[in-house]
């Protein structure tokens, strides 16, 4: 849709009267894990992504929870990605888009950066990954995960709303802006989980899941 | 984390100032595809939530676009999902929550709702679904998301985020908001894009994908 800069001007103080008028009801998430929103601590458009990036982290952790290394480690033919390996791709999809997005490092080089060089193997998946990530238990991965996933947080806080819906003009995809960003990281992880779900049927005694 | 009822009203007193502040970075996403965020004509978090699940629509569209009728029906194995089963099976789970949260259809009988016969195999998937669920070219299923698509929008439209965020504490997995379950409904179909992606780079003569 496309609007003139006179509408989108009236939009955004219709936008404003609304989110203020209803206030009460535009409230934080409480304590409970499945009810997304804005949250104490970050401003309200990154609150409600972190809710939602809380909330999908979740159930990646759920479809792990008693993965043996046996399992991790599974490949579904030659050119699959273990699941080991696609934990580990979560993670560094995530490390990739802190450098992008937090120290504006150039998409276009940040995968030879000296600050991603421990990730790259995780990130391109294929041969490489399948050859080295491998043999390890499920905290490993989960560690990974946690460990990343805690400077992000750190970094959103750190940061406002401005912030989220600013421009990028310069990105591979098209313009685009942080939320975009991190919401694609946010559903690639889902992405990946319903790989892992579907290999993790597939594993040597496993119940089939759906898919 | 936990906040009493007080900190709870600060912390929304502080969250409508923020918004009202910085109204012009809190703005509608523009043309561009992939410039999420408010989107005119519903409601600010509900615009954030449609602009999200518009451009998740568009990459599960891009990894089916070309897909053949042989490749839509592959299966990987005896166990597996046909693409075809599992694109309709994403418009059957729109139509479902459709049904749950605009009609108020309780979640422990919906799946049962005479609304929802059509619907049930492609929900279910499975045996069923691998018999009767094939044969069909991409336009079938393309056409019964966008057509699910198009009621969801239009009923979004209607309502605001005092809607979005109320609390439905009867849900079967536990207190959440319709915020939570539309953000389900939009992660969901990243689960089953990966598998989609996972399994079409496997049908006979397609170029392998990541995983």
């Amino acid at each position: 849709m496309k609007m003139t800069e006179n509408s989108r001007r009236g939009f955004l103080r219709s936008t404003a009267c609304l989110i203020a008028a209803s206030t009460p009801a535009v409230r934080a998430a409480d304590t409970e894990p499945n009810v997304l929103g804005p949250w104490p601590d970050y401003s309200p458009q990154i609150g409600m992504l972190v809710s939602e990036m809380t909330w999908m982290r979740t159930k990646v952790v759920h479809t792990a929870k008693g993965l043996t290394t046996e399992q991790l480690d599974y490949l579904l033919d030659e050119k699959a990605n273990r699941i080991g390996a696609l934990l580990m791709h979560l993670a560094a999809t995530e490390r990739i888009y802190q450098l992008m997005t937090f120290d504006n490092v150039n998409a276009n080089s940040v995968s030879d950066h000296a600050l991603f060089k421990d990730w790259k193997t995780a990130m391109v998946l294929g041969e490489p990954a399948r050859k080295t990530i491998k043999g390890n238990k499920l905290e490993y991965y989960l560690n990974a995960l946690e460990e990343v996933r805690g400077k992000t947080l750190n970094e959103f806080r750190k940061r406002d709303d401005k912030w989220l819906q600013a421009v990028d003009k310069s990105w591979p995809w098209g313009p685009t802006n942080n939320l975009c960003k991190w919401f694609h990281v946010c559903e690639h992880e889902s992405h990946h989980n319903g790989q892992i779900s579907l290999i993790k049927g597939r594993t040597p005694g496993a119940k089939p899941e759906n898919g």
